[in-house]
């Protein structure tokens, strides 16, 4: 079986592959639309049946007991960043294939020992790379985002999101049928916690409160030659003496918290024109929810102040709160005993950066594993575990879902 | 004539013309194409013959003494920035069209007056919105760019110019074969000084010095959320850092120097990832070219170790100086005169934005007048200038051209 999984890894990461031996596969791309043809077709040659949504989030069924609606989900998703690894979710969506298929195998020898069935799932666009906010096929699964709200989202080219699902054939009819008991993701861990303390399995048991907030600054073109400079309204100016703020607030906070301005966007962005719109998606992350709003309050106070003497206003465009949430603490007892059982090391800890468990937890109870990343690289070509850590990971998915299939409560 | 010129002005503004009255027509787009078209048809109608270079420039000969090679030419550029007005270098040309057509009617009623011929030209890519470095086809035509090169240069897509003139059917073969004279050009301000003072013509007599750094910052991709603040080497945030040393170094300088950072891309561009390459265009403009090197030369020095400490490194990708160019003299005195001699009020100044005329006067003795421009906006929708003032401008340039044309020297 492990043989198994990094054949399938180097299988996948062909699709979108980049010359560095990183992965680009935006959500509802050409080549995310490849990768999910391969898994149909893995999904299939394993006798599952395959269900989409509407959002495009793909279901695979192990009906371990047909007469019983309710299941266990795992999986993660295929979509990366534009400059991805080939591990992140990819690694949770092929662990999950590969376990549903050693548990269905599990259960067809030990008849009467399953109680509910296992289905696997790849959620539509996590990242939130082509389109924005991240996480949507999960949260649109866990009801939190409508899904025609999910579809009207557009890329930075004007593109729809349900448009894109179309032109790659993944905008499905309806959800399945099962009824969700549990949920449970494994992940590489975006961090160096795990390498660092030398520990196999990280057990999640909950996440860092993150505030979106993305700024509209308002100017005026204006020719970048003969315009005074004091009559000049430019928004970029004003933005980058926002970020520039931005990043200083948070040294000095001494908070500990995490932040970022990542993406931007400028216009008429000619040299020769003084920006008029430019727009900035910043984010503040803390394990404490109020001290991430209140970062985040202090910022757009101080940006307001500070770029006003420059004839800019700022407008908000999102605002966007992610609490602390806490994963359920009966699935992360469950995985950590299952860990220590086969003899792993492991550890509970808190996530900084977003999964789908986060978003499903909002509905169903949800676990989320990690283990050791190189280096603590993610979203980066470099991105490394090694197949013994990868195995382990696998290993204990294995045992867990077959402890939630089959637990009695 | 003079109300031509406003049905004229009108006609080109609808192609590439925005909602809010200004005119998106970026150089060698569709929107140009349409533009260009519609000046050869001019052009043929008026029964001048029509040559395009290979850089797309447009050449429109009046024969006036057919047995000499010799030429004034008159011109500006048809192209706009994204945000333009509907005036810019679109007057230029079409009162340069329209000078032409009179001029000629007045040396066919004074046979043996003219001892040279009359061109009419239209410049590709003055703007450098779409392409950079700006002044394109004129730098091409005055022999300080190589043709070669500025066929090659790509927008931001990844087209070359050279591609995107074969798609509109303006690639043309060479050269046409007369021998240029004198350059003369005619513009609106740009700024608000002749506004300012009631005065009519501006007559400029040389320009402000420039120098164009475009720098690339180099960071590496990494989480926005778990990766510890102190290892990312992010390169938006040190760009913004830059940004914010530039002005502030450029206002405390006290020189009265202009500058600008207006263009700005970002990779990957994603919320999620911490960028690790952007590139930003800066400027800086002084009547002084040593006040305008020196200024970039503190900044350069500044930015590097401004952003050092982010891990993050600087490489110059572009560094461009243009010095404090003096116009031909004579041409700026029979201006002058002409002006005057007209009735109008007429000043001497320099211009801080450049214009094809600067390119040229590399190789043919060069002139530029401006008419006032309101609240001296451009690159802007409201971009205006009224109708008697336009053609006030129109008259002093039929008349120069004549002077030009006939003077024995």
């Amino acid at each position: 079986m492990a043989r198994t999984l990094h054949d399938l890894l180097a299988a996948f990461a062909r699709h979108g592959g980049t010359p560095d031996g990183g992965v680009r596969r935006l959500a509802a791309s050409a080549e995310d639309g490849a990768a999910r043809d391969l898994l149909a077709a893995e999904i299939r040659r394993r006798g599952l049946g395959l269900a989409v949504d509407p959002i495009g989030n793909m279901f695979a069924m192990a009906g371990l007991v047909p007469s019983v609606r309710e299941a266990v989900i795992v999986g993660s998703h295929l979509d990366s960043q534009p400059t991805g690894g080939r591990y992140d979710g990819t690694y949770g969506v092929l662990a999950g294939l590969l376990a549903v298929e050693a548990v269905a195998a599990r259960a067809a020898a030990a008849p009467h020992a399953a109680r509910r069935n296992l289905v696997l799932a790849n959620w539509t666009n996590e990242e939130g790379a082509r389109f924005q906010p991240s996480l949507t096929g999960s949260s649109v699964y866990a009801g939190t985002l409508p899904g025609p709200a999910a579809g009207d989202l557009v890329d930075g080219e004007g593109v729809r999101l349900a448009a894109a699902l179309d032109a790659i054939g993944y905008r499905g009819e309806a959800p399945p049928s099962f009824e969700p008991a549990r949920y449970v993701e494994l992940h590489v861990e975006q961090g160096s916690r795990l390498e660092a303390g030398g520990i196999d399995i990280g057990v999640v048991t909950g996440a860092w409160a993150a505030r979106k907030t993305s700024l509209v600054f308002h100017g005026e073109p204006s020719h970048t030659g003969p315009m005074p400079m004091e009559r000049r309204r430019d928004a970029l100016r004003a933005a980058a003496r926002a970020i520039d703020l931005h990043y200083r607030e948070i040294e000095t906070s001494g908070t500990g918290a995490h932040a970022s301005a990542a993406r931007i966007t400028v216009f008429p962005n000619s040299p020769n024109v003084t920006p008029s719109r430019v727009q900035v998606w910043f984010e503040f992350r803390h394990e404490d929810e109020a001290i991430a709003c209140t970062l985040g309050d202090r910022f757009l106070a101080g940006a307001k102040s500070a770029v006003e003497p420059l004839g800019v206003g700022i407008e908000i465009a999102a605002d966007e709160r992610r609490g602390a949430a806490a994963l359920d603490p009966h699935g992360a007892a469950l995985a950590l005993a299952t860990a220590r059982d086969l003899g792993f090391s492991a550890v509970s800890m808190k996530t900084v950066a977003g999964h789908d468990a986060l978003a499903l937890q909002r509905r169903v109870p949800s676990s989320l594993m990690f283990v050791p990343s190189r280096g603590g690289l993610s979203h980066n070509a470099a991105e490394f575990t090694d197949e013994a850590a990868l195995d382990k990971g696998l290993a204990v998915l294995v045992e867990l879902l077959w402890r939630m299939v089959t637990e009695a409560r």
